[in-house]
């Protein structure tokens, strides 16, 4: 790739996103996706993506003009070579002045890059093959609780990025890792300081056999410290050695990484952000010791595909920026104010509350990398459940409310369990298929019917990511798919994805409420609560 | 109250929805709750809710002259009247030609309602005896399995209405049931048509202990009928006698009502739509099964009490209108597109969910109750996770991005669970109170910085409902309380919001493609999917 001068230019002040704004309500869904032409762009509008999933694109609202005006918008805001910056180790972050680096962990897309004097592929690498080696101990039993009995529950204390993404993560390949054979540990999570988070928990489980790995960067988050007491006074109470019970992931800075409270300290860094921080040892210790390290690498190769996917300048071979550019019409010239996910897949149960924090948090922004104010919107609300389910309740709205929202669709071909059973002449899993495509037409086309009350005016569009089965490659694939999607949506927006400054507002004056040094209506609202 | 003549008006019809919109933007938040006047509002835009809840409106864009143009609206649409309407079993539900009656199954605020020849309440009563007897029974060890066991678990067949609410309750009271002594059997809920759900239930569970709850009003719910024939297959594998482990709760009219294939029926009724079921017997039996019937009456008891404060006219007496109102307000005349509801209890992890189909289910409709198009944005997006969880994640779009979005924050001062430990000088329950009372705050006010990045416009409106502790009798009231908002916007929207048609047009499209009767995009979808 050559070097070309990077500008960071608002969006606004894009040449291709006057040209893309003329364009509005350019396509009728209704009508381009019906008769022949809609199976042709069904076979047209799809693009491979890594560990064998394809992107359909098919019923958005889209064609071969739309999608020239959003390459058009890529070349412009130098999408691809904003990428290859980040993947060179730039300072992409300018907020917190940070390199973003959670690519590393899973591979090596560009140059070597070097911060605080290592090479980072390097000190990633060796940091998941610690946790590996720890992992197999364990299931080995040469670690071992002070009975010598095998651990059989690791539980993750940890919150927002440390929770969410390692526990969507989990979930989604706990049937398919029982069912493969890989599946060493029942894994847990404590995240909410609520007291009642941790204590259902801990009924829950056997302490005297679980392993807890505690996650805090700076070893300093308020909440994970508070359950990490909380767990400690319980293992206490069961008359256990808290010391041999715990690990933690931290920054090698940090007073948790040299303690001996801990059998043993995994490092992160400040260059992956919390949320994007699954393929670091944050997912990685509670997911190798769940599900093996085999595991988990293949989990990484599905990311690390996908990754190398996104470097294409073609778009339409770039699933990810696909993604982004197409979401940009939707939110920035269509106007949809936000976006549904829905996976048909109930091991993606917290996909959706995942991807909500990784979108929304990353470009949740009224101000450019610059700190100046942009006059257009940026990220959209994200929010949905696992189909079928989701059907039986906001799919109403989605269908016949007054607001269009795009959807994001998810499915594979094949369940995770093995088990399914017949029932009027078709499986479950046909019967969940059935339903997606089934979806997707009757968003795209709707219905006309006498009875208005029964009438759709469809052209309400969505995409589906489509694989054979979720497997660990196919979960990587699909983290990444969305990771890379939101980092290029951050960059035509021109804002910094990778800071959140709009959370420390509020951590500061809670301080102040147990501190009992607050007036007026937040000493009124702290007395309402009775603090 | 007198019988005026009830007018079924478009919102755009009344005169009171013009001078409404003439308040655009009248209220500054950073302004009002700033200083003193601040704590004023606090005290002052306070209502008390049933079961002790109070309904805390001070950090809502409203002042005393934004709640006199609503009372007009409220005044002018008849939203009393038709409350009482619907109380006195008129045909609220004029789509499917119902009456909308789930209030009958936890108390009567209005004369008697017959309908099917009988006195409904006397009805729903009788069926909550039913199922109060038989869990005793269960309880007692009257009715066991084939060997004399005692039944351990209690599982849940069913989907949308017949799912989420129940299992919302569920989660909210399982912690304050194992503190109270009367946690009697665990319970577990399969959904999904994908044949995951069902298997990885089935894995977690000793079946031969388990007693299963069908849901399906009408006996013939597709996802649901699957669902049981998968567990009828895992029972006769396990040499079990299905119909010693099933009971159903279906109408009186369907073929699940007299089958030998249950140990007993429980009814519902067409007046009652899914969403709504929850204090009927769809909730009644996995709650009383769970709880005992003793904490099912008392969550009967809290909504009750809440459907008669619907009743008061005045609207700031009435914290359902209020809520409704203020939202309308917030939908229509200042454009906010959707509304996060933020419970700080990890107990509600899965209301959130529940309102989603509550509201987006009733009030995601294009078209008037005579299926006329309207011309103004009707419900809004539902979305949200418990706090201090979602602080860690998508707060940072609430505080700092584009759009501006509703808060619905409801926390309590007391846990469930009675377990807390004081770190840092304060308890974790007075962490998780401190950050609400913060959030409202820097929410409402936000606050300047030289760094534009780290500044908050605030102006972001919440409201709170505050209560000592999340008890069968709040949970019931807070149900209620949604349940009663969503009605009244329905009213002034003036929405069928009893129906669901938006669902069916996918169902039919799902069978077309399970019997290959299709052709263009469709079949290719079908293909791609591998059906």
């Amino acid at each position: 790739m050559s070097h070309t001068t990077i500008e960071w230019k608002n969006y606004d002040q894009l040449a291709a996103a006057s040209r893309l704004q003329a364009l509005k309500n350019h396509v009728s869904l209704p009508e381009v996706m019906t008769g022949d032409n809609g199976a042709v762009r069904v076979a047209t509008y799809c693009t491979p993506m890594a560990a064998g999933l394809a992107f359909n694109y098919a019923s958005r609202e889209i064609d071969d003009e739309v999608l020239e005006a959003l390459a058009d918008l890529a070349k412009e805001a130098q999408l691809s070579e904003k990428y290859q910056a980040l993947l060179s180790g730039e300072v992409i972050n300018t907020g917190e002045k940070r390199l973003v680096l959670h690519r590393l962990t899973r591979g090596q897309q560009a140059g070597a890059v070097t911060a605080d004097g290592v090479d980072k592929r390097t000190f990633y690498v060796e940091q998941q093959k610690k946790v590996a080696d720890f992992a197999k101990k364990v299931h080995s039993g040469e670690i071992t609780n002070a009975a010598g009995e095998k651990f059989t529950t690791v539980v993750q204390i940890g919150i927002g990025g440390s929770d969410l993404g390692p526990r969507a993560m989990y979930l989604a390949l706990e049937n398919w890792a029982k069912q493969n054979g890989t599946f060493f540990m029942d894994a847990r999570f404590i995240s909410n300081v609520e007291p009642d988070d941790a204590a259902s928990v801990l009924k829950s489980i056997d302490v005297s056999r679980s392993l807890f790995v505690l996650v805090s960067k700076s070893g300093t988050t308020l909440e994970t410290l508070t359950n990490e007491s909380f767990v400690k006074d319980a293992l206490a109470k069961a008359g256990l050695d808290a010391s041999r019970h715990m690990v933690a992931v931290t920054s090698e800075t940090s007073p948790l990484a040299s303690s001996k409270d801990y059998l043993a300290a995994f490092f992160m860094d400040d260059y992956i952000g919390g949320r994007y921080s699954s393929t670091s040892c944050v997912g990685g210790a509670v997911l190798s010791l769940a599900f093996g390290p085999e595991v988990f690498d293949r989990f990484l190769q599905g990311a690390a595909a996908e990754d190398k996917l996104a470097t294409e300048t073609d778009i339409r071979k770039n699933p990810d920026l696909l993604d982004a550019l197409i979401g940009i019409y939707e939110r920035n010239v269509q106007g949809y104010p936000s976006t549904a996910v829905l996976p048909y897949s109930q091991a993606l149960s917290r996909f959706p509350a995942h991807l909500q924090q990784l979108d929304m948090e990353s470009n949740g922004k009224s101000v450019n990398r610059f700190g100046e104010p942009v006059h257009y919107v940026t990220g959209p609300v994200i929010f949905g459940e696992p189909g079928t389910n989701g059907q039986h309740s906001f799919y109403q709205l989605l269908h016949q409310g007054t607001d269009i929202i795009p959807l994001q669709f998810v499915g594979f071909r094949n369940n995770q369990a093995g088990m399914d059973v017949v029932i009027q002449g078709s499986t479950s899993q046909q019967k969940l298929c059935a339903n997606v495509a089934a979806q997707i037409m009757a968003f795209a086309c709707g219905k006309k019917d006498d009875n208005p009350n029964k009438s759709f005016a469809g052209g309400r569009p969505s995409s589906i990511i489509v694989g054979d089965q979720l497997t660990p490659e196919a979960l990587g694939a699909l983290l990444a798919h969305f990771e890379n999607k939101v980092m290029f949506q951050g960059f035509v927006w021109n804002l910094n994805s990778f800071d959140q400054e709009g959370v420390q507002l509020g951590k500061v004056l809670a301080k102040r409420v147990l501190a009992h040094e607050t007036d007026g209506a937040l000493r009124a609202y702290s007395d309402l609560l009775n603090i």
